[in-house]
């Protein structure tokens, strides 16, 4: 069994004590990960952490190593499928919550629950939501506590990493160097995306980085010429296009490393950089460096985007940036409620420990994009970039 | 704007005809999928498809073009964030839901929900959950409606494909030949389990075939020896091993062509093929055979499990075949609701465009396991295995 993350389970305990939540429960699987350690495969967990420390997760008994190898809470296994049953899995699952229940007070408790919009990285090609059907299950067993939602207390409980986190995310972050270090050498006029992106990935599922790692997944898309503009989406994509001359060519990343996750973007050229991709790297660079300088515990997120967004107007960039210059980054790749926001907008204060995205860009519809996205974490008197490369 | 799959339109008409429900609201991917033909690429959209033949789409706006590509169904768009607001995601939904409710007769209806749990497959490396604030934002836009589950609804309208659905089925399957065609070759001792998935996957990543596809993903996985008897498990996962001589070595899939899932293994051997593995490979062929043999529209799922398994247990593999012999396969990789459960116990009843895996396998803990699995739909009068390979 791992070591516990003393840090984090005083963390949790400290932040129920504040909260008006005696317990709370979570079936989604970066929940899960956030109170036990443990990152479920298929989402089929569900893991129940009381203020007074007590933890269990109840977990599919194909996941049962994986949760002992990760996690120090007492681990109590279920059956969701099997030759002689063809109940639901959270018919199966119901006993075994209860019996998981016993023993933590929880009959008359509050409990927080998840039960707003939230978003879950991708842990399998296929995994588990529950839907409404964990608070009617829970409303059935534990029929006199009292559930309200704790989603916003997760959001900031995830917000702020601790040492063991921060290193796990740095390690998400080394892995996915093999990826942009093939990607300098393979992109060449006459190469289609595709290609790119294959031998990309290809470099990043062999590299002996991640050996240390129960899990190690990377999604690396490549985006040339006026695709690279489509990047400023919420969402990437490879297309079949073969790179030309002159190209600005954009490899975009999600890696991750046991279920710590980065986004990370290099772009590069097809060839001989021209003087209007010189200026946009210029501008981007200098953004990037200012957004770096401005990072530190006290300032708000809006003052990181405006240190990066001033200098990009400066440059003549300013309605080319067409997103925040970052967002709250680790439990998942990207999360449009994930603290703090470097937004023009944003409150967030930010705290030692609290990591992000700084990605600085300009997209030309037609023309192309060209984007810097690194991770980065606070530290007690500045910022500390998670990438080497 | 692509054709509608008129079949698919007028079966979820009739469906809903058939059922309680006035119209049905998704706003999970697969089956905004089902509903309108656009599978959401991070699961922030919301389908309407009212008895009447109305169906509308509440989009975010980075995702419009795809959905008009792929879906006849009327677009609403939304933008789910900017640089003007910091408000949630559902938030700025809420209005755009509200606007495309007007005119679609919902304010007294009864309306379908997904409100059990189920699986949803990976469309992206993060991806919306709207837990149950759906159900809530719902609740307070249409106050005098009643919702109830459509689950069960969804999953017997998921289980029969129409023949576009089909085709795009075959698609899936054929895209994943290269992958297994790579393997073939690549698959020696002394190479590690992580080298072959890379290369298998590249070549699945390069493929022409998938040059018609909007999305085409795959997850290769390679388990080896003594971790190819983990594969047992609901999931699969490659490791760091060396591949021995004398090893069984087995290559599982999952690809996806626009939301269409496929089930795929095939089981080498490095080097010389021993006579233990001699037989395991004869069981699992005649088994499969057997499997093949027996679907036809009217038999049921535990026929077929049936047929597959009395032929493991005829060599002496009863024991080894630790699973059921198949699952329903399409909308998603694997689902353990998806029908027809192909199941010892399983009562689903055969119907012609139905699809599901078929998986004869023995597993020797410490040793290995070999496996065999396709993609198989059932025909007016048989079964259409949709790989070539």
């Amino acid at each position: 069994m791992m070591a516990i993350d003393a840090v984090r389970h005083a963390r949790t305990v400290a932040a129920l004590s504040d909260s008006p939540h005696d317990a709370v429960i979570c079936g989604s699987a970066t929940e899960v990960l956030l109170l036990t350690g443990y990152w479920p495969v298929m989402g089929g967990s569900v893991a129940i952490f009381c203020s007074d420390g007590q933890v269990k997760v109840v977990v599919p008994e194909d996941e049962v190593e994986l949760a002992e190898k990760t996690s120090s809470a007492e681990v109590v296994s279920y059956k969701p499928a099997g030759l002689d049953t063809l109940e639901s899995p959270l018919s199966l699952l119901k006993e075994f919550l209860r019996s998981a229940t016993i023993g933590m007070s929880l009959s008359k408790s509050s409990i927080g629950l998840q039960l707003s919009q939230g978003v879950q990285p991708a842990s399998y090609a296929v995994s588990n939501e529950f839907r409404t059907s964990l608070l009617a299950l829970l409303q059935e067993l534990l029929s006199e506590a009292n559930f309200t939602s704790c989603d916003e207390l997760l959001e900031m409980m995830k917000a702020v990493k601790t040492a063991k986190e921060l290193e796990i995310l740095q390690t998400a972050s080394r892995v996915a160097a093999a990826g942009f270090l093939e990607a300098s050498k393979c992109i060449e006029p006459g190469r289609r995306e595709t290609d790119v992106a294959a031998k990309v990935q290809a470099a990043f599922e062999t590299t002996r980085e991640s050996e240390s790692l129960q899990r190690s997944y990377g999604y690396y898309f490549c985006m040339s010429g006026p695709n690279s503009a489509t990047a400023a989406a919420a969402y990437a994509r490879t297309g079949q296009r073969e790179i030309e001359e002159g190209d600005l060519v954009m490899i975009h990343a999600n890696t991750c490393a046991d279920g710590y996750w980065t986004d990370l973007t290099r772009t590069y050229t097809a060839g001989e950089i021209t003087s209007r991709q010189r200026n946009m790297r210029c501008a981007i660079e200098e953004a990037r460096a200012a957004g770096l300088r401005s990072i530190r515990p006290e300032v708000t997120g809006s003052d990181v985007d405006h240190a990066a967004r001033s200098v990009m107007e400066s440059h003549g960039f300013g309605k080319a940036f067409t997103h925040a210059a970052g967002h709250g980054v680790g439990f998942a790749a990207a999360n449009p409620n994930g603290r703090p926001r470097i937004h023009p907008l944003s409150p967030d204060v930010l705290e030692a420990g609290m990591t992000f995205n700084l990605e600085p860009a300009a997209y030309f519809k037609g023309y192309g994009g060209m984007r810097h996205c690194d991770v980065v974490a606070v530290t007690a008197d500045g910022a500390q970039v998670m990438t080497d490369f």
